[in-house]
């Protein structure tokens, strides 16, 4: 397994890739991985010749208030997994090389990150999609992999791809849970035990809401007022929000008639933690 | 010369040639070509094996009140002068394949963006660098040819390329002027006898400037008046700006220390017209 911190390299090792009519698998991350990133590289693994695995901490896609310097982070371990898991290279650049002294270029769209996780995190969505083309004409994937967990992340990513004309498949794979039904996310080491046993009442109530549309409750105010309560019952819960939307468009809906999206974001503590369930449709991206 | 609207044989034949080691050499355009377009496509004829010359009037950088429509265009004249100086591919993509329904991913470069053409033309560098951005994925070139006439959509482009990573070489080339010193243009088709005439003071007025630079004048207000006043003599000009500017910053400079750029966008009757000139340096890229 190579691991490189340096841009000109990993650009330099993906051309000559290419040039060899070999295919490249892309798992973008933030590292501190879990079976969720797991399942990402497993699929990578199975359906390319070369498997690429960044890990970057984004300074770009947290908010001023945010947890960049409390996001965990442990090199070590990430380079463990990436090797058993038969990754071929391991991409962490540096910040400073990333974002160098008047960098200013970014990527956007702005449409589908005004709702949801957009509101409250100002910025987010233009420091992911910067981020990830930057990573992309870096790596020069084939083939692109991510998570549903991060439900708007990919949509965004994907509308991105296609309108910049980009020639990457993107595959979204789905959600990844503890046993209890809590997703599976790096930043669920911030939890304490309290916490922790709080958070399950994300998946409960989706699975409520799940429940309340197949019994053909069409009313979105009435499926959030469901969630809303199950997650009030927790003491160390607090509600970012809670909505159901569009699956395309993402904008708010008040009857769901098509495919939809119910997300949530909540804090538990001082952990941030989202979760997301498609309603009328199997998942996030049929 | 093959000729094609269509994206997706623009992008295949791109790879192909890529596949089989050979350079591409691109030069994208708005059409309707003159002796600047033609010494960006000798440029790339000489350098590359693959010579691609775009045409695409793109309605993103233009504002509501800007001249889109009336925009020249004669593609059958172009075609001839592209089979003449040896281009391989000519390039004109339809709108609406462009900017399908939906759109809605843009590349900006805001600091860059915000002074000289950036007051007056509101989101037209965001259009030029979202075009760019596309227009590079398709045609996936070696190196991309633009002229120093619109210098800083050449300093903001060059800036997205090193940003994002891509793997671009960026040529700029030198101003190509009528024998009265009017910088080639398309819109100079626009003009009547009597603004043709008037329009030959913006050069006369950069040589002005670059006159008192050379006797030792650094008090950017001077150079702007002297210029500014050369310019207002005629009848049918109206100054949009005259101003003189940090080559890389692009800000404004009350006294030239290094290299700097005078540059100017004037209208002529009802034709917007722009020049530039290096000062303190051999030209806008050195």
């Amino acid at each position: 397994m190579k691991i490189t911190t340096e841009i000109d390299k990993m650009q330099i090792f993906s051309r000559i890739i290419k040039k060899d009519n070999k295919s490249i698998g892309f798992v973008p991350t933030m590292g501190y991985l879990h079976d969720g990133h797991v399942s990402l590289i497993k699929n990578a693994r199975k359906q390319n010749d070369i498997v690429v695995l960044s890990i970057f901490v984004n300074p770009l896609q947290f908010g001023p208030n945010e947890d960049y310097e409390r996001y965990p982070r442990d090199i070590a371990r990430d380079e463990e997994i990436a090797k058993k898991e038969g990754v071929d290279v391991v991409f962490y650049p540096k910040y400073e090389d990333m974002y160098p002294e008047g960098f200013s270029t970014y990527v956007e769209v702005p449409e589908l990150s005004k709702n949801l996780c957009g509101i409250s995190r100002i910025g987010h969505f233009k420091g992911v999609t910067t981020v990830c083309a930057k990573l992309f004409e870096i790596v020069k994937p084939d083939i692109a992999y991510f998570g549903q967990k991060d439900a708007q992340q990919a949509i965004i990513i994907k509308k991105m791809i296609e309108d910049l004309n980009m020639n990457i498949i993107m595959k979204i794979l789905p959600v990844v849970r503890e046993k209890d039904g809590l997703v599976m996310s790096s930043r669920n080491v911030n939890l304490n035990d309290k916490e922790r046993k709080d958070a399950a009442a994300l998946y409960q109530s989706m699975k409520k809401a799940e429940e309340l549309y197949k019994n053909g409750e069409r009313n979105t105010d009435k499926i959030v007022d469901a969630v809303s309560s199950l997650i009030r019952e927790k003491e160390t819960a607090k509600i970012d929000y809670i909505k159901i939307v569009d699956l395309n468009t993402l904008k708010d809906l008040d009857r769901i008639k098509e495919k939809a999206l119910l997300a949530l974001a909540v804090f538990i503590g001082k952990t941030r933690l989202i979760d997301n369930i498609a309603l009328g449709a199997e998942d996030v991206w049929s």
